[in-house]
């Protein structure tokens, strides 16, 4: 099978090519670049050398080649593309947002300046998150657009959604405070990425008004069935790899009786009890790892691969369950999601090309 | 005037070195150790070779011959020496948690795991946030224990007292998620703070039983004059220096509406209300510093000073107030705070020896 | 095929585990670890969680059911282990110098403070660099004890073999200035690896006196057919993984002219015929990759992956050859050098469990 | 007295601000900025709130109003602004290269392509390295261009200076291998400097072509009396701040043995002999520290300093020196040793703004 990649020349697209480049179901790839058309991938990205080949051709050329598309463009630009696709009966995995918000185009407008294309396309397209919707991704019989998450939203989802579905969550806010690294920020280089600038440094940015807000909100309404207050402030963290949320989630149950003393057994056992629950709901998930108790969830231990971690706490008062959830923002949280995706929509085995076991260092 | 450090040693120690040996108003370093007793500071600390030069003696020497004592010792087992300072009329300037709760030895007790050993001498001590407490601080005549908050309570203290004293703060619980460089954790290698382990990581630790869960919890107490539900997350960040904190504080008329549209311009009039009051609130005071309307807070912009950087920022529903609030977890976060509070004792320029411009990188 | 690591819970040994966990001809671990018997490796490190399992035992009970015994322990201890595993007919690869000098105890002896316990051991060992060594590997047949090269080493040698090897090296003394990630000190925290003691530091060490200094020179002589000056001087670097090496090559011909114009064409020209030899050289390693004139070889570029990329320059007055020689030095030149042994042992495909593409970032 | 910085918004521009607005005999800033011209520099630098605040003006503005003034342009464009400078009877620093090579344009031109505009100017120039040529700076009476030496020159030069200057250094090649922190690269974002392509690597760059290159070497030959071949290689290194060289010189004395045995007795006893010669050189020097015997320089001593720290080494046979000279590239690189420069033509002491106490972290 050929696999093609529109916009291989960005961060997240380079990161498709370097997982397609050793997936067992991958013979070819075929991509597209608008910067570099006409160079060689391996001359923009030398690590590639000896391991990976190909022109930078047009998109359209990927496009009549390959047998499935992942396009990694800017918002609002992929659209033509996708139809393309759907009409050569080729899957179209996009990692961009035009295809995370379905039939709900004023959210998409409000939060992104745009308007759809072609609206039709969503009546093909599902959000891709594989723990939320596998069966309606594979229920589309390859004829699907895949709206590839953000990588926020995948953390904040994977690591709120047992206690959505399963009625832990009360009626208040639930706070979303989570940090990127750098290579959150694509390959383009800016004053916020320059080194001097961010080494050494931790800074919030777009606070009370970052675009996954609308995308987070959205899905934990579909796992709660009713609206759910939300949040989300985003941190840049000098570390090249790696999203970190901490999810703060008012139960239901939930008794302020203040800081005054350490966490008594009772919250410790209140916390397994909740620790159980979803250790269950994610069982026969390939790549959710709640960790033991007492065990925090950190970003380098899924650096490189496809695995979310979740770590589950209480407060000291037992009101507030806060739950950790980390996954590596170029795999889970862009191009190794996209590949489970396509495994998805193939039927290859869900790890196929994703069996890499996360590096600490 | 004879500055002593007790544990100067210790990273806080060695900062406070080095800020005293900048001092204007300091003429001579009395220091102890129990690790390196009878050797030289700028042996253990070669940065201070031709700058500041010391033997290093027992903590009873640097009593007997120092005018002012700051103690960086562990947590309870200093108090025998704050009460031999306060015998010889010398002020005790202590950085552990040992006078940062006054009368309350019952909550001191039960999250560090100790008593009081001379219960009387908390008639004579007081919280040393300058900010809260210069008033009480300078009230004492000299003849005073001062308690040097933590560093993850002076960011999160200074975050939202405005919002306590001036009533914006709602019932709801406060949640302070913050952030620390990795000096926070000391000068003792452990595995923790080995560099591969924690270089190009971002790891939350000690969720939900925090011990400066009850410091911040009772001074949000004593400035809204009223208990505050509160939770606090702290993270360690591969960074030296800095403390981040993300607060949130839920308004008193909060309408959530969901986070359905980007921020309006009654939200930004809002914030524009809210950041008047905060740089009202602050204005004479020489280490804050409220940025102006659109700036972030970054923990890069205070580095190597005593000031503490102040953002303001509304949710997108108006609802939840966001403050930013850095500073330099090893000056106004300890050493600096410390002087700062020997400054106000005896009298001298407040900003005396903590006048370095902060350093972008 | 079962293969063992005795030491499995050192930086060298989890990397083993990493890699062997992904090996196609491997179908079972079998680990030891004295400081941590009787755990799972999985506690140890979760980043293995749900990819490698297995119960860290006793060396001899490793020795017993493995088939193949790598050994990641201190210099000077391992002997015994590799007696018993010849003694059973199974490969044994060392990571430690012990087998690396061959029958040259004296030289082992004045740098490692130690003595040969089995010297009749070295009759069956071979110095493991597979671009030297690679016939000598196989001519053992299976009954080889493997002494897997330095980190510095293998940068080192590799770097300058081609040159030494054609007869462009001069008489004068060759310079390796190289620094290493901080991975390279082992997992045991102490203060020269604490974080806040080596971020943003670079730290030169061991000048003059670091034990690779003979293990480079004899291989120097190997491939030079003479005694070979050598200077070698280590640094680290504020990364986690990755040696640079940067070699000063004296040549045959060198005429110094000063520094008074920058490179002429002539000199492009003769850089240009020392890279095609260089290339020549190594065009059939798979592991060894010249870089394109004018590219500059970067530890980043070889990041995770076995590749060691060299790139060939000259100074300004053409008497010089300067060779950037950079490997991952957890894998090339540690783990995964050592699995390239036992493909090579075994007549297994040569980047066998060795085929991840190495990673920007 | 006024002191004026043109082109104040780049780093080394900044620095000069953030080291002058602490400076005793300072007591306004006049400060031009081309691309911030009309904008306040506390705005493009927020670091600087409550500490330092100026209009930013055309540079001819500076030069009118301002007592000294500092140059921090590009090469090759300020040279109008020297000349203006001196008809005024202002003291000119220049932190580029246009007056660091005294009359011998012809190597200038070589290595920057371009041309002198006013050579007569070069009658008034002196090369500012204080520890060579404090008399000639002096000597000027204030009718005076500084060029204020290279980064890598200042560590490279004070590194050499005794053994050139002393006779020790033989005939051969001394190389000189360098790195850098990033904030050497200037506050333009580039890919180069581009935090996911540089952190976590080490580079290389303009290898055998580096135009620091004829600097150190006419320098060099000034203090040896002849001329000195020189080999320079530049790295960067994943940190802010600091500049490490490495430096090769081989002995007069010169008896290659091979690396056949750790360092003797005899080896340390000419080491100390050395090292006592450099002590001796220096111990004048108010910003230069030879380190104890056994100490090796790092990065992190003297960051944030005007400190040079400089280490004595040699190789395992005796027959090349090998000095460590670090920096911090901002301060003794750039605007600290312009300061000192300023402080040495008016006669203040020597020292004055330039009195911090090295910060390890």
């Amino acid at each position: 099978m050929k696999a093609g990649v529109i916009g291989a020349t960005g961060y997240a697209g380079a990161e498709l090519v370097r997982l397609l480049a050793g997936h067992p179901n991958v013979d070819g790839l075929e991509l597209s670049s608008v910067s570099y058309e006409g160079d060689r991938i391996e001359n923009v990205y030398p690590n590639f050398f000896k391991k990976a080949s190909a022109e930078l051709k047009k998109a359209d050329a990927v496009i009549e080649t390959a047998d499935v598309v992942f396009s990694s463009l800017p918002h609002g630009v992929g659209e033509t593309f996708a139809k393309a696709c759907i009409e050569r009966g080729k899957p179209f995995i996009d990692l961009s947002a035009d295809f995370r918000f379905g039939s709900d185009e004023a959210t998409f407008s409000a939060w992104y300046g745009k308007s759809y294309q072609y609206p039709e396309l969503r009546e093909l397209s599902v959000y891709g998150l594989p723990e939320l919707n596998r069966q309606a991704i594979k229920a589309k019989n390859g004829r699907v657009i895949v709206g590839n998450p953000g990588c926020y939203p995948t953390a904040a989802i994977l690591g709120a959604m047992p206690a959505l579905a399963k009625g832990m969550a009360g009626p208040g806010t639930i706070i979303v405070d989570a940090a990127s690294g750098i290579t959150g920020g694509g390959r383009e280089p800016t004053r916020a990425y320059h080194f001097p600038e961010c080494a050494d440094a931790l800074s919030p940015y777009k606070v009370g008004c970052h675009r996954h807000t609308p995308e987070i909100a959205r899905n934990f309404a579909a796992v709660a069935g009713r609206a759910v207050p939300l949040v989300f402030t985003p941190h840049l963290a000098p570390m090249n790899r790696g999203i970190l949320a901490t999810i703060y989630i008012p139960l239901v149950d939930a008794q302020l009786l203040g800081p005054h003393r350490p966490p008594s057994e009772e919250i410790a056992a209140k916390t397994a009890a909740i620790h159980a629950l979803y250790a269950e709901f994610y069982k026969d998930e390939p790549f959710m790892r709640v960790l033991p108790m007492g065990s925090v969830a950190v970003t380098n231990r899924v650096r490189q691969s496809n695995f979310c971690d979740i770590s589950i706490h209480l407060d000291q008062t037992g009101s507030m369950l806060i739950v950790i959830s980390v996954i590596d923002n170029m795999v889970k949280g862009a191009a190794g999601q996209a590949i489970q995706n396509m495994n998805i929509v193939y039927g290859f085995a869900e790890d196929a090309g994703l069996s890499a076991v996360p590096s600490l260092f």
